[in-house]
């Protein structure tokens, strides 16, 4: 690896030799949320659109088809539908958490409000399986439909799961597997797909769309208790003012005493939360290591994603999404 | 028509002939919105889909196929297919209007709460989606998902239209037409297309959805305005309420002299709602027979429906579908 390569980010590198693609995604974004009759909808959408998100599903799509040696354009199609089925769970993730911030920046439902935002998200699910029609692909259609029912049940998952100290390790991988590494992995699956890779090669893609989606999701919970709000948009302890459970917590919970127990039922069950908590929180996620231990398991994720890609043929791209899942892992220490 | 057949209300006897098939689609969606992995899902749909809702949508799709001379049994999956979608609409409308009841039961979102009815209004959308992909036809997700853009507009524009008294006739009947008669009319359509029947009949089929649904949602309108709360499940002025813009006030508001608009203004544009106000606009409507108005824009699209039905094959079926419009409008006086 030449030192210009590793100076740079592999999602910007990937992004510069899917430049041309990405436009065209982009340039479908654009048009196909256009409504001729609500215009409330584009006012909406542009702003998570335009607010400067990564695009790292929509750019997994675009990879998967060219390692696989594609060379139509159904995958712009694709990865246009793969970032509208996002964007329509950060709409809706936004009437449900109550979220202050998103990206830095205000939540559609705050500049809006809850009705816009449920109602432009059916919106964009509804264009997003109109894209999907016009690929022709029903096997298409399958694998994108089943990620939003596991998306959503994910979510329900969450909702039910948060604020209850019950919630284990495994209940939390099957959360944030359905509510992040579902998409992640239909993006990477249906650029196989359309590419019309064996099944081999599509299995490979999928479960490294898997892992990645799950590593990349075990650093976010890890940085709410750790990042700076600079970098991530996000607050620190955001979820733990939420009452969410996540790994650094759970892994907390589990090795609790008896008081630090009563402390998490406290401010997580009851939600009876007073100044100085969060740093009371910190300091016994500290003292029992369980963001190191969190980091641990982002890691393991992150080989699982690289070891998939053994399946897919080598060359640049390849590379690229190896660096990707070191990267994403790397956004800690 | 012999005197036991006008003694059956039209849909009743829809359900009679289509007994065998709505119990395959009363057991296909009991079983496809179950979760293995998230319990609050059929506990939340349960609540609205045993909530004894006439399953209007989904006999139109049966009776269609059937009417076409259909004989497989995808007309069961595109049955509950819309049934689903309908249903995830109304849980979403649930967040958006904060209307208190519905079908005389308290609202999902007061049993529960927002992020339930949004989540699994997601995860039914999807499922509807898996359900169609199973009928293995492109041009019946084309249709539903179309109609899934369209209600959302609709939706989206009723948004942006209500508590603006520029709110005209046109803009309304756009907005019914998207809430409301976007889902009867690819429900209708739908069946036609499964039965694999020629353009001219699919048409009709269309049309016929059309023209009922905008004629049920006139009257729905005009209940609101004089129904009684028992029969529709709504209290009389809940679209006061929301300020809400529908017929028979567009009308009253169009025939409005200085001080009448002065008081929708006030009532409707800015929200300042005194006691004594609803009564008032009872006796403004009144004053203008915009109820009777708007009951005779009801009956022009019910003919427009019956008109339809004439490309379609004579029979029991189409016999109920006519007698179906003229119920619809007879709900009125």
């Amino acid at each position: 690896m030449s030192l210009d390569k590793t100076a740079q980010k592999p999602h910007d590198r990937l992004a510069a030799v899917l430049t041309v693609e990405m436009e065209q995604v982009n340039a479908l974004i654009r048009a196909r949320m256009a409504s001729e009759h609500a215009p409330r909808i584009p006012e909406v959408t542009a702003h998570l659109v335009e607010a400067g998100g990564k695009r790292i599903r929509p750019m997994l799509t675009l990879a998967a088809a060219r390692m696989c040696g594609y060379s139509g354009d159904n995958h712009v199609k694709l990865a246009a539908t793969v970032e509208f089925i996002h964007t329509a769970t950060l709409l809706h993730d936004d009437v449900v958490d109550e979220s202050a911030r998103r990206r830095g920046r205000p939540t559609a439902n705050l500049l809006w409000d809850n009705k816009s935002s449920v109602l432009v998200g059916d919106y964009l699910l509804a264009r997003s399986f109109l894209l999907m029609v016009e690929t022709g692909s029903l096997r298409v259609l399958e694998i994108l439909s089943n990620a939003s029912a596991v998306i959503a049940e994910g979510e329900v998952l969450q909702m039910t799961a948060s604020r209850d100290l019950r919630t284990n390790e495994a209940i939390y991988l099957q959360v944030i597997r359905g509510k992040t590494a579902a998409l992640f992995a239909a993006a990477c699956e249906v650029g196989g797909v359309v590419a019309g890779a064996s099944q081999d090669r599509i299995d490979a893609l999928r479960d490294y769309g898997d892992a990645l989606g799950i590593s990349f999701q075990i650093v976010d919970d890890l940085l709410d208790y750790g990042g700076d709000a600079l970098a991530t948009g996000k607050d620190v302890g955001d979820d733990f003012r939420e009452r969410k459970l996540t790994l650094p917590v759970i892994k907390a919970v589990a090795r609790a005493d008896e008081a630090e127990r009563a402390f998490w039922s406290r401010v997580i069950e009851r939600g009876d939360q007073r100044e100085g908590d969060l740093e009371h929180a910190l300091a016994l996620i500290a003292r029992h290591g369980t963001m190191e231990a969190t980091r641990q398991e982002a890691l393991i994720w992150a080989e699982r994603a690289k070891a998939a890609l053994a399946a897919l043929p080598e060359g640049d791209i390849r590379d690229m999404l190896t660096d990707l899942a070191d990267f994403v892992v790397a956004r800690v220490r």
